[in-house]
């Protein structure tokens, strides 16, 4: 199935605290570079500050603020009228039927996630023409709502992990320990989602190798059959406990394994950016370079003047972006000096 | 299908060009305010030549650098390999058999893109592992490397498609159409994709209705079960032409739509994001907001500065981005004045 949402772009502004690293870095390198004895000290304690600042972050990262209430009620709705659709029409579904209200909530979600085994098979046009409607929804349902809802899961799961390790290592150094986790946050999510998608295709084998019946390797053959969407329909819960296992095990792994796939890709997208920022960094700057990257005209390039420069060379940020915030900049520079300072709010705050 | 990597996402650096629009817009800006009557002829010889930039630009996005004959290489030896132990193993696999080497190939495909019909099932241990094996590498594959390909040559569609409507407008403003178009990029993308799949669509009610016999709505009803990877496998493709096309018709069909959801979502996160923008814009400023925006602690915030402190605040941008950036301006600095000028580049290249 489609998880297409950029499910990690953030949604909602983060504090201000963790830009402070790139800030204290630059500060203390000035230090360093200014006088002979730096204050290591100091540097220490900002260090301490900025952990905590990081475990703070954790509470209040824009994930956190993700609402899960409207998703279920929303999944509930979806699979309350497709299992009301499909029990009305259950006369026009042919196949390996048990029990009336749970083959329909079955069907829908075999359908949804586009499984479709095919143990229940659609005889009449309306019921066909049904089963279009819902697994377009569906898709739609699962690639757009579902996979937000999982990454925020997934999320949570992979915060209780690190603090499990955290709590380990308690005497270790937490700072570099949380710096790494930051650094390296969709390795985590790949670990966090692996353990998770193990736990359901361990349980999944073992339901159908124990209340379905089935011979151990059919149970591991049906189960990835299933996991993937593929469904040939040679194996599926035929009982009817085993419906009703199947409705909640096939929507949870299905997008657990979509997700899976999904963090692999944004891994591989992340690594490649990485290596491309040190390519881009490693280019020779020419004069023409300093005067595309000179926004204020004022002959020199500022350190955040090349970063915005180089980010922009990266096609990390669009110019749609950079003009929106500019708009927002000359809103604000209300002395029309060019840059923004206490004078600003004191004359906007009159 | 899970079409994952964030295909957008340039992959090498971008010309300058594009970067102008904001100096410019700046520049402009700057003219308007300082001097009471602006030079609008110069302003008017910019714009031109930005259009003329954009246009080159198109010539040199990133996605025209993609190479598309190692994808076709790796797909036509995962599909050799695929039909190749598929048929070896035909033996040991049920089902409406017709021909086969080409019932190899069509198990294949509706394996790989978990369609999973039905029609062909295997039936030994062995057989089963290999399907197991082909599902998940062939998600894989689908995943990451053909959905990077579907962008591609969809990209290509666009840009036709662009320049047919340039051509008809000739006479009207083109530098606006072209702003228009990069604003709204995705739009024309899930336009074009929409285009294709419309099509495909079309071609395989038509197949089905012609070649396979189907009744017109039970061809609607199979396609719709077929382009969702949903295969319940009531209908399928039965005859050799039929399992000939489907080979071609379901890699293409499934690739395409999994990549319509995909725009959809970028288009819907677009839009979050641009609101989003908004309303971070209007957040009162605060001075410890000036604080830590000020990245070179002059006691004001630039423009640039103020760029990467808000597209940081948006999530646009992460730490890790502006620290490795940093060290790069670090490394340039050599005059450590704390911004780059001509005298950095004359003490580096002596």
């Amino acid at each position: 199935m489609a998880n297409a949402t950029n499910v990690n772009d953030p949604l909602l502004p983060s504090t201000t605290a963790d830009y402070s690293i790139v800030k204290n870095a630059l500060k203390r390198r000035r230090l360093r570079r200014g006088s002979s004895d730096p204050n290591i000290r100091e540097t220490h304690l900002l260090e301490q500050q900025h952990t905590s600042e990081l475990l703070q972050n954790a509470k209040y990262t824009p994930e956190n603020k993700f609402d899960l209430k409207p998703v279920y009620m929303f999944l509930a709705a979806y699979l309350g009228l497709g299992a009301f659709c499909f029990f009305l029409v259950r006369d026009q579904i042919d196949g390996r039927k048990k029990n009336g209200m749970l083959d329909a909530i079955y069907f829908c979600v075999v359908t949804m996630t586009t499984v479709g085994y095919g143990d229940l098979i659609p005889r009449t046009k309306f019921a066909k023409f049904l089963a279009c409607i819902f697994v377009f929804t569906g898709m739609a349902l699962v690639g757009f709502v579902l996979s937000n809802a999982a990454d925020y899961i997934l999320e949570k799961q992979e915060i209780l992990f690190v603090k499990a390790i955290i709590h380990k290592k308690e005497n270790g150094d937490n700072h570099d320990l949380m710096k790494e986790i930051e650094a390296n946050k969709i390795h985590y999510k790949v670990l966090t989602t692996l353990g998770v998608i193990l736990f359901l295709f361990l349980a999944g084998i073992f339901f159908l190798y124990f209340f379905e019946d089935l011979e151990l390797f059919d149970a591991f053959y049906c189960v990835c059959s299933t996991v993937t969407t593929l469904g040939y329909g040679d194996k599926s819960f035929s009982t009817k406990t085993g419906r009703l296992f199947a409705a909640v095990w096939i929507l949870i792994s299905t997008i657990c394994w979509a997700q899976f796939f999904y963090y692999l890709a944004q891994l591989y997208t992340e690594r490649r950016q990485r290596s491309l920022i040190k390519w881009v960094l490693t280019r020779k700057l020419t004069v023409s370079d300093l005067d595309a990257a000179d926004l204020d005209d004022d002959r020199a390039v500022s350190a955040a003047e090349f970063v915005v420069y180089k980010l922009k060379e990266l096609g990390k940020i669009s110019d749609e972006d950079v003009s929106l915030v500019m708009d927002g900049f000359r809103a604000l520079d209300v002395d029309s000096s060019g840059t923004l300072t206490e004078n600003d709010l004191l004359i906007s705050s009159q």
